[in-house]
């Protein structure tokens, strides 16, 4: 029974989504979906990310949280277009909510839109939004046995940072593995290491998302 | 329309919790809901318990997880009963799943079971087991806006572990703030700072938890 429930949903959210996606198309718009647990640190590489790029693509944000604006006053400071959605009390960002914040931005001044979603390393997979691609962020705080214990999220997505890499020293956590379980998930799967401290990893990560997004494909 | 399912589903989880903690309260079990994000320590936090309190009390466990066994391997060599649940897709445990372990323990042995619940910050505080109480981990290296961010696990918890509290040198965290926001959502919240790595704070939190226990109360 709940089973039922749960398909139409994921149906249902499908189809808008379908719907999102035809709009970003339209306007050559290059969408991120960015996901990760909370505080594996997404604005932060979202900030630093704006930061590198700002100089060749014109970004839009929607930042998805339970409740805060927070984050969109974070990334408001960037000088970028940022909407902040409120999900009150759902744990991930689905296909409406983004429908609902269209007539904020003007899609023909952007080139990427990236949608932050709510921290929840579960739920935030299965709901499509429209996105070209899924991204994740894994902090190493977060520890290695998390690929295999929240494995769609890896599977859905084209690339992993591996974040907060400063903090290796101090905590029990192997790169290594992460790499190793990821990759058995999702062979295709592109791993970065960066830290949003100290910047390492940052350029190549920034190159690479570039790339994509001039060549307007995820793959 | 969605938000009819959801609250049918809550209601009708409900009606089963209530049934899981009359049998509970026919047995004098003590049971904790612990819940936080991927990766805040639960598992960890669990083992030391279990070494801080099993001279004084017979304790069991139901590990929750998407998939994978880990948690239960790693706590069934404490040598305590252990049962693994795997959700499938579910981000939460719910009263059902819980009901469905009860053939594998014999509650006239054990004092208190603990239900380590899906790492997940957001879901696990809508849907009661049937515990006594609810308690919660935010781990230093996530961050102190979760508090703010993600208020419904900070209100319904009765206590909240502040842990990796070694890892304060090395993150942009105030305890200061997790504190403040956290009393100001539950004033009643009992806050510990702990870290599993060397110890510190865990006598405290043991203590408290045993006199809970002891006296059969959660307040």
């Amino acid at each position: 029974m709940k089973i039922t429930v749960v398909r139409d949903i994921l149906e249902a959210n499908d189809r808008i989504a379908d719907l999102n996606r035809e709009l970003f198309d339209r306007h050559h718009l290059f969408v991120i979906n960015l996901m990760s647990s909370p505080g594996a640190g997404k604005t932060s590489l979202l900030e630093r990310t704006i930061d590198g790029l700002k100089q060749d693509l014109r970004i839009g944000v929607i930042e998805g949280d339970i409740q805060s604006s927070r984050d969109a006053e974070r990334i408001a400071r960037k000088s970028v277009p940022v909407v902040q959605i409120n999900t009150g009390g759902a744990c991930h960002l689905d296909g409406n909510m983004i429908r609902e914040t269209f007539h904020e931005f003007n899609f023909e001044e952007m080139d990427l839109l990236v949608v932050e979603n709510v921290g929840n390393l579960v739920c935030p997979a299965e709901f499509k939004v429209g996105e070209d691609m899924k991204v994740m962020i894994l902090s190493v705080a977060e520890g290695d046995d998390k690929p295999m214990k929240y494995p769609l999220m890896f599977r859905e997505s084209k690339a992993l940072l591996i974040n907060k890499i400063d903090l290796l020293p101090y905590v029990d956590c192997s790169v290594e593995r992460i790499r190793e379980d990821s990759l058995r998930i999702n062979p295709e799967l592109r791993i970065f290491e960066v830290s949003c401290k100290n910047g390492n990893g940052l350029e190549e990560w920034c190159g690479w998302l570039k790339g994509r997004v001039k060549a307007g494909r995820p793959g």
